[in-house]
């Protein structure tokens, strides 16, 4: 009780709330380096969770692993001339490779070494265009060594100023999908694909529903053609970006001379794409399902599925009732469930319920010896509801339980964003809704990056993307929510982390 | 034909028949990045296949994965003294965040913002303890905490001056393991039972054979109590270090202040052990088992275990054997073999044998229209042999031809091994020894760093481990081979990576 209780209530303060319930499951914590986090077994799992399940995915789609240097010669970054405007302003830089002695003991017994200084300073990836696409120079000769379809799962450093723990931080971990076609459809295509694949992800792994769009161009990667992403809505009804799939057209392919023969004889340069996603999502899956007594994990992701509790008083209750516990474990973990038994004898049975409460267990199953006498044990579900089970059937029941709670909380999030969101706003009911309450507002959009940044010092709002048609209203604006000139495009707005 | 003679054979020069073979198998490539290597995908893939069965072992024997920051502050390097020796000359040092224009276009167009200099400098990781003990000083509060079992698989930098692909690379991929323990005897236990998995992951896993011993004080890691190793034997007769395994005892908690309460209510400071291994050991399996025709690989590390290769000379011919062989391949699949199946039309028979066999894939299956004629395939044997086999029984016959492979090549390299080792050696043997096709040669060792150093002057061998007993030989040395002083324990010399 005293734990639960030590988490912030969401409507009390929702950062606050954030914090907490990442401090109590214990999924990350701040370091000694400004800006960068730790993120800890429990929160490492669900990363490890949420890779295993895209990397099955990008290798279904023919994408291969691999690995290219942190390290990124400065004049690299500068070949494209957007992408280094992007990026300048947050970059880590490697300029010297020795210390030495000042002559002095413990935390300041060294210094850098000023000779050891290099002759082209190093960056420290902020995203690897520029690396992969030089290598990609030296392997793509021929059409027939396209498309290649790489991918890399990796550390990526970003200079940023206001962190927050998985949102964003200094280094964060990530996965970046880096492509070569021949030709602008074919490009389209991948970046379309991996578009589904990273909304089949948050859906169907993470129960979080995402609207899929295209970015305006002040909101696209630096370097790209197109940029398309996925968008959530968190409880506070603030929008995360949670991944991208970017269309570079043939920008860096010409910085860095990515041609190929064509079939007919003829020399070309790539299309290429980049896509990724990263420990953000661990932020946004937090945000989407936990509650006031702590993290709400998807079963899909859930790094422990059922916990298994067992009840005594006496030495002898504690005998049977850890027998039937080890069975049960033994029974789910042969069925594929992640469990825990927990024998603990230094807590009690209630303080454990609520541990794993906030460490977000999707099912907790209760053994007292009542229950055992009933041939029965009680079952719990982190979502809500308790009910009886008899241990015989207590496998099929789990599962079910499972897929039923996986299924209830993207459905819960999908109400949860349909009800924070308005169709057709005017500039009022916009200026209004902004706020207030918040959430995603859509309206008709006139295309100008004047209106885009009037709006957004004016609501903190920005065009999350132009949706896709199965996204859009009923009935298409036809003008701009803002200005009133013709609209162009339905946007949706939101204010966003 | 003509790819196969592009390797150097070993005999001419077997560091370029080392490069030849990760070229064409492409395994790596060197980047723009001095030092830095790319890995590409099928290099990559035997480095996952690594980690997945390491990371089950780790998992098995208790240990959770976490992640740390890629930077440490200069600060905390310093305060264990051996270890910021260990490492001050070979660090990457951040020392600026922002890039400014020159003016200038193209690669020249950004310079390092002067302005932008950190207050103190950030170490890029060569390893990990200082940060992570760092953060284990505010976990650890009482001996419940205890004991504490992590490992993170991530990439660290060390400043290298002379780089060989795989064996030593400015950036590497690692696992390093971080453990605290109540006492000395729980962190002893901890750092023995990795040195068995990381022996029982080199022979079952990468058939590479390996001695096991503690390393001297002046080959120990930078800040350890003892260091524990794995050391293999590669085909030209020089070591590699495969693993270490350190306990660190009290020096780490004693610099960071990590320390907990015990059951009797005092404070102690925790033991602590580290242990790792890296992309280093594709070095390892590449030295140990390829050949002049390229790659070999261990069946249960191969990217891939069979190549189905079809051969037909009309369109009915082809439709014949590429339907026999999906169906082979669908068969393989579901017996959980790794199987490719090779339709290129733009590319002979022989050619293709040639290229799946310098990417070292263990069994080749032949199915020509004759093969088929008698219900039959071929199956060639990546180390030799060939046989015809019935295609009923083709699923059951690779699967134990794969088994003989790995067993086969365990054997060999172990054969190897003992025919390049020379035990209870004087003086002048070692010398022509090592001047000669070199090897492990065991010895009498007086303990002193005098004979280390002068040895190591004078024949480029280290001692690569003090053995542990079962690798002893039966006599027990008397007297340094070097010095003539009693022996204090028997050594394994050799010239080493």
């Amino acid at each position: 009780m005293a734990q639960a209780q030590r988490i912030t209530p969401r409507a009390k303060d929702f950062s606050e709330w954030y914090n907490d319930v990442i401090m109590h499951a214990e999924l990350a914590d701040y370091s000694p380096v400004r800006g960068c986090m730790v993120i800890r077994p429990h929160g490492y799992r669900i990363w490890e969770l949420m890779q295993g399940a895209l990397d099955g995915m990008f290798k279904a789609t023919g994408h291969r692993n691999a690995y290219f240097p942190l390290f990124i010669p400065m004049s690299f970054l500068a070949k494209e001339a957007e992408h280094v405007e992007g990026f300048a302003k947050e970059v880590a830089l490697v300029t010297h490779t020795r210390l030495k002695a000042t002559g002095k003991t413990g935390a300041g017994a060294v210094m850098v070494d000023p000779t050891s200084e290099l002759e082209e300073p190093l960056v420290v990836r902020p995203t690897s265009e520029t690396i992969i696409y030089a290598m990609f120079a030296k392997w793509i000769q021929s059409y027939r060594d396209l498309p290649l379809l790489l991918n890399q799962w990796c550390n990526v450093v970003r200079w940023e100023l206001r962190t927050r723990l998985f949102l964003r931080t200094t280094e964060f971990l990530w996965q970046e999908g880096h492509t070569a076609h021949v030709d602008e459809a074919d490009a389209e295509r991948e970046a379309r694909t991996i578009l589904g694949v990273y909304r089949r992800f948050a859906e169907e792994w993470m129960a979080m529903p995402v609207l899929t769009g295209v970015k305006t161009e002040s909101e696209k990667f630096a370097g790209a053609l197109r940029t398309y992403a996925i968008e959530a809505l968190m409880q506070d009804n603030k929008a995360i970006q949670g991944g991208t799939s970017h269309n570079l057209g043939q920008n860096f392919a010409r910085a860095f001379g990515v041609q190929y023969q064509t079939a007919a004889g003829g020399l070309e340069h790539v299309w290429n794409t980049s896509w990724g996603v990263s420990t953000r999502l661990v932020g946004g899956l937090i945000m989407t399902h936990s509650d006031d007594n702590g993290l709400v994990a998807p079963p899909q992701l859930a790094p422990v599925q059922v916990a298994i509790v067992p009840i005594w008083k006496s030495d002898e209750e504690r005998g049977q009732v850890s027998g039937v516990g080890g069975q049960v474990k033994a029974d789910l973990e042969r069925a594929g469930v992640r469990v825990e038994l927990d024998l603990r004898d230094n807590v009690k049975p209630g303080a454990k319920y609520f541990e794993w409460e906030a460490l977000g267990v999707p099912v907790r199953l209760e053994i007292g010896p009542r229950d055992l006498a009933a041939g029965q044990t009680m079952l719990a579900r982190r979502t809500g509801g308790k009910a009886p089970t008899p241990i015989a059937g207590v496998v099929a029941a789990v599962i079910t339980a499972l897929a039923e709670i996986q299924r209830g909380l993207l459905e819960a999030a999908k109400q949860r964003r349909e009800q924070a969101s308005i169709r057709g706003v005017t500039k009022a009911q916009f200026i209004e809704f902004m706020k207030g309450s918040g959430g995603f507002a859509y309206g008709g959009f006139c295309g100008g990056g004047t209106c885009e940044m009037e709006i957004k010092e004016q609501t903190g709002a920005t065009i999350r993307v132009l949706p896709d048609p199965e996204f859009r209203s009923r009935e298409a604006p036809k003008t701009c929510m803002w200005c009133g000139k013709p609209s162009v495009a339905e946007a949706v707005w939101a204010q966003a982390y």
